[in-house]
């Protein structure tokens, strides 16, 4: 609109999600105008790290080394592995801090309707890995739709044999939910899994 | 959290408007695992965009060149001027598609309370623009805010006399408006500058 550079960035900002063109035009007006010396880091920044940032060969999570910090810190806890479908969930859990254990990326969930088959997935990498090194708990952090549920059924036949037990994350009425608007698929679990209090 | 790239890629994509945390981690994730190529594609254009728009000299908005494309265009009338805060501001008059005018970029509006004082706006340029071209009209086309009205009536001062007349946008109730919802300050307005069916 302006010039063939602010063009440029305005089409290339529209890749980040949730941004249309507008919010492209504001984020490239507001960087031009004020913040220069950050849109440049800004800049280093995405080029270092799509450049730099590897897949992690033992947990496929994302890594700057080969082998990422989480699978190299020795003070965790090798017995427990935690399955989830992306390297996004590694950083939701270990926000929680109360997992201490290792980790495993799937890269995704089964999906026929898209094509993702378990050939997609690191399924044959996380059978490598459970008989590779002995462990005593399998979580399965998948998630709660269907294609994350079948996703962990199939994980478990795969690698169930493997291991002594395969847990999965609790199912029951979200932290500071209001019992009224909750579906009744939720409540039915909620209901169903009960527990002493 | 997940390595120093990737904390570095979220701490910088923050100074992007309306980006927090969550934000800035999404995009990441979103980059890294999907669209890597075009990652690298938006950390090029960022690049060029913050290292080679310059302010154009004549009009003060964005351009690649020392002058900026609508100031060069010979098919644009000389005798307009219509006078905006920001590059912004022109895109959007631009837009229109209602204009075929030159332009001026203040650089902003006054505003004591923010420091922002007749010497931080182009406004010298701006006496030395209407000095240098002869020109019938000079549209004022501030927000209106009272820093942007305050700015109008003060640029109407400084330049009034060297141009044939000073006009302003229209102030009245916006398209799709319905008067239920508007403020009591526009109606009262759209009441007083009726025009004629």
């Amino acid at each position: 609109m302006l010039t063939a550079k602010f063009d440029q960035l305005v089409n290339q900002l529209r890749v980040l999600p949730g941004v249309g063109q507008k919010s492209a035009q504001r984020m490239a007006l507001h960087l031009l105008t004020k913040k220069r010396p950050q849109g440049i880091a800004l800049a280093h920044a995405l080029d270092d790290a799509m450049r730099g940032i590897k897949e992690c060969q033992r947990c496929h999570s994302l890594s700057d080394e080969e082998v990422c910090p989480l699978c190299q810190d020795p003070r965790r806890d090798d017995s427990q592995l935690c399955v989830v479908e992306t390297a996004a969930d590694v950083m939701a859990i270990e926000q929680t801090a109360n997992y201490r254990g290792r980790y495993f990326v799937l890269g995704g969930h089964l999906s026929p309707i898209d094509g993702i088959s378990a050939d997609d997935l690191n399924i044959d990498q996380l059978v490598r890995y459970v008989t590779q090194s002995p462990i005593d708990e399998l979580i399965l952090a998948t998630g709660t739709t269907v294609e994350g549920q079948t996703t962990a059924h199939f994980i478990s036949e795969a690698v169930g044999r493997h291991v002594k037990k395969v847990t999965r994350l609790a199912q029951g009425v979200p932290m500071g939910g209001e019992l009224e608007y909750l579906d009744s698929m939720t409540l039915g679990q909620a209901l169903q899994n009960r527990s002493f209090l």
